[in-house]
């Protein structure tokens, strides 16, 4: 069973582009947050406590995608709404939905990789397994 | 056949994040403006004109999704290479490569919209017919 | 006596620079927001409803600065504390103060005009005089 | 006598708000392009290549303004102009001219320090000393 958290977002004015609907670049970094959020709700500590704490320098991207069924406009509060959709060795799924009022708005996908710097190449990153304890939560 | 463009960005330290690499939203907001020039290069004006001469408000996305193969990092200069996948009646599919040298870095694909504002209700936007010079251009 | 807002920002990873502190921009971001907060709050109705009712199209920046003396990164909750400092007929100055816990963080200063679509020429703007009500409650 | 560098910016659909003129936030970004532009010019290799040559870790902002004269909208072609104002022992001032066409259109300064993690706290940063060889070419 999935760890689920839902928050909530101010669509502002710089989020919005000349027809007055958001940005569709805004929303990844509105998901990257949730994704974050979402880390930080199960496990008790913030991304930035998890990088030290794992030995990690982030949680790149390697795959997205999101259908934008409804736009939203500045003013407008939207709900996102994230969970782990699955985990492998060393990456996971994470999907995200997101909610104007009560209809479905964007839907989006996300692959990421639990990721350290490569002890042979530091100007490199690699995938590394992801703590027993972290799947555990998620 | 397709019309392809190709443009080179400068990844600046504005679009990196504390890993060092670009934060993956940048790059959204990078084919956003690839789509704008790829049409501008084919048609021959800018998106500017483009609204203003075919009475639409923009081409919002509906769907879109990126691989990230190779990352890159601030003071790389990368290639981004973009045409028309397809065109449907008020709608089409863009293609987008990214390339950090020869290596392939990005693939991504979009899914736009012809839109206009709803004549009937003029907060709202609707897709139109994609103007048939617009097609035999592209 | 001025009518102050007080909002609380997570800073997200995405806010953040190779250098892990705010990329600057971005602050400049949260203020914006922190003056549409401020406007609502003090008004009752959102931007978005302001700009309808007032027949504007925005509060377009003409002069701003700011001072940072503390950096932040990411996981740091900030406090954006915003008042108007003056009025003038159809512009106004904000103060912004960004506190990390107690300490000082950023001081900023904007100058906004009241701004609606010149009849003249609808391309351009320019601004008008700001509503007695609106000055009253801030 | 100083070193200018002068750079062309396409404003894109994405940098411009709802009142169809760039999100002034974007202009701080476009700036701090501008500052690596200038350096990277004026020394003949780029920031990433400057930062780990001198073993600092940015050129964070400590005081930065703008005075936003003219509006620019997407499709515009802008010119920014940018040059050391003066050095200090660790921090140096930068001006920033941006043309609209012949239009001067935003005057901006920004004060930058030349930072290096701090031996004593690596979490910490703090001002070093710049190098004379920079100063004698910019």
């Amino acid at each position: 069973m999935s760890f689920f958290n839902r928050r909530e977002v101010t669509v502002e004015w710089g989020d919005c582009d000349p027809a007055g609907i958001v940005f569709y670049p805004r929303y990844f970094a509105m998901f990257d947050a949730s994704t974050a959020a979402l880390f930080a709700a199960a496990l008790g500590y913030k991304k930035f406590e998890m990088l030290g704490r794992y030995g990690i320098i982030g949680i790149p991207m390697v795959d997205t995608g999101a259908k934008f069924l409804v736009p939203s406009r500045f003013g407008d509060v939207i709900s996102i709404e994230s969970h782990v959709a699955s985990f492998q060795r060393s990456s996971f799924k994470i999907a995200h939905q997101v909610f104007r009022g009560e209809t479905l708005a964007i839907e989006a996908h996300e692959t990421r990789v639990w990721a350290a710097r490569d002890p042979d190449d530091p100007t490199r990153i690699k995938g590394v397994a992801i703590p027993d304890e972290v799947k555990a939560k998620l």
